[in-house]
């Protein structure tokens, strides 16, 4: 009976490591979160909707949305996205000797971006066409590793992988350890958050939503190929994010992340689902670390949403306050 | 040491239980697929990318793309769409009282098939238009879940979700248990099949592409939904089914099922891919338990896919010799 005796302490014991190690994830969970309301309110969430009980929802309607700009990484001084495409215009200039002429293509070429700016919408448009359309999906893919494993933010003078946000980092990990789906509904486009979004983010290509160009199915060298055709298909911004949760997950989130006002409809759609809901907006208050803008910023301007945010109770992050680190640790 | 001994064997005979289990599962994951060449490729395929090898691939890229009219349920006399169509028509008839003049919708009203084939493309896009916007999503999708909980296939008077095909249903768990991610590509429209792809196919709404309307977010009752607009925003078949597995996926499949010249693209793009690879076609050869047809159908037209699928040795399923059972057991 010693035997049967120390091979059931040993049980217990086990079984009480093991519950030793899920409070344990549970409470450090999110170790870059400062502790307060907002940490706490994350936990509490959780929690609830994982705890049998009234506020328990199931596990096939755990989604999470997540904004990706100014959301799990950094967007200021300007997008990434704005970042690759300037460097395709240098990149692709030699076979484009008209763009020494021509705007947007000449302010860009002569890092001008007063000149830029005074081309308006119809210069970004341009500019997204020439870079980001004209070849096969698998080229366009191609062009998005090569730059993206080597550019540098110039400011932190890191990859702009490494400029993504550590508590999200966590926050993403302990959703999706407790049953959760975790999406990115970008403004960007698909395609050029698909490439890294699974290896930086822990997010698979299906479940990275975005801003669409048209694709045409084509014949090259034999073989089918997808062409990416100089035409937006869909928007993914604004009120565009609760047509894009519904035309490419199908179910209404019950927790969303953004930061900027064009996050709103998102967490308000997020909002209007029946049970416990989780809204959260990123305020960035921290100069020193990151970037401090909200109502003036013409990227990432947060304005109506934060009025809404304040009015509704949604989780607020004070990124000065509430984030011990910012950027993943080892890598500042 | 008796008990430690009985203990081992206790466990050892578990162990051998549980081998013996998985061993059956494997062999008997195709109940109702007869023995013989295209059971025995869909099993070697498996294998082959499950084991350890040169032909292994990680889970993560175990894409499988089903159609769904055809391959996963039955498509004649009509696709299940249309008979939801001309039953909203008559449901919604008595708000519109100018259709009993008005084509295509006096066809539909008079149950006069050939005048509605008269009114053509254009009769068939009105209908749609008619039924399938001007609401919201969520009042939508309660006329289809409505509909299809009671309404019956003409000739096998069941519901439309029990006019499943079995083996299909066996083969979509198969995979699954092999850690296949399953969607549904099809060219019907998304918002009418996943209210039931889940329950009946085991595929949730993220999963289900199809087909999709535009949608735009407006505020009723001081709150936001989506209204369905009388608009086409995708058309998810032939040369679309390539373009919506990029759009919504964003991974190229390893293995994709059709049953008509529909679907050839979708399994011409999953054979360009590097290795391994699984393409299917379900060949409607069974006039006494289900229906026959092929290059000649109206519906479900299989001609250009069927030579293609013989020249390039896809699995062409002769449902007459390959399928045991057509519709699930106990239902019939």
């Amino acid at each position: 009976m010693k035997f049967v005796q120390s091979t059931k302490s040993f049980h217990s014991l086990l079984a009480l490591g093991l519950i030793t190690c899920l409070c344990a994830t549970a409470q450090d969970a999110l170790p870059s979160w400062n502790d307060g309301p907002n940490k706490r309110a994350l936990v509490q969430f959780v929690t609830d909707v994982t705890r049998q009980g009234s506020s328990f929802v199931p596990q096939d309607q755990r989604i999470a949305t997540f904004d990706n700009d100014g959301t799990l990484w950094v967007e200021q001084p300007m997008y990434t996205q704005f970042a690759f495409a300037i460097a395709r215009v240098k990149a692709m200039a030699p076979r484009h000797p008209e763009w020494k002429q021509q705007e947007p293509f000449k302010a860009v070429l002569d890092g001008d971006m007063k000149a830029f700016a005074a081309s308006g919408e119809r210069g970004v448009v341009q500019l997204i066409m020439a870079t980001h359309a004209g070849m096969t999906t698998t080229e366009f893919e191609k062009s998005v590793e090569d730059w993206i494993h080597t550019a540098q933010h110039p400011r932190f003078h890191r990859l702009y992988t490494e400029c993504v946000y550590q508590p999200m980092l966590e926050l993403l990990a302990y959703l999706r350890a407790n049953g959760f789906k975790t999406y990115i509904v970008s403004g960007g486009e698909v395609e050029f958050m698909r490439p890294w979004a699974e290896q930086v983010y822990g997010i698979p290509p299906e479940q990275t939503i975005g801003s669409t160009m048209k694709t045409q199915l084509e014949t090259k060298n034999g073989g089918p190929v997808l062409m990416r055709l100089p035409a937006i298909d869909f928007v993914d911004d604004q009120a565009g994010k609760p047509v894009g949760i519904d035309k490419f997950i199908g179910r209404r989130p019950i927790a969303a992340f953004g930061n900027s006002d064009g996050d709103q409809q998102m967490l308000e759609w997020t909002a209007a689902g029946p049970g416990k809901r989780l809204m959260l907006l990123v305020h960035h208050t921290d100069a020193a670390r990151e970037y401090a803008y909200d109502r003036q910023s013409s990227i990432g301007k947060l304005d109506k949403a934060l009025d809404e945010a304040k009015a509704k109770s949604w989780v607020v992050v004070d990124m000065k306050r509430d984030w011990k680190t910012i950027f993943p640790v080892g890598k500042q």
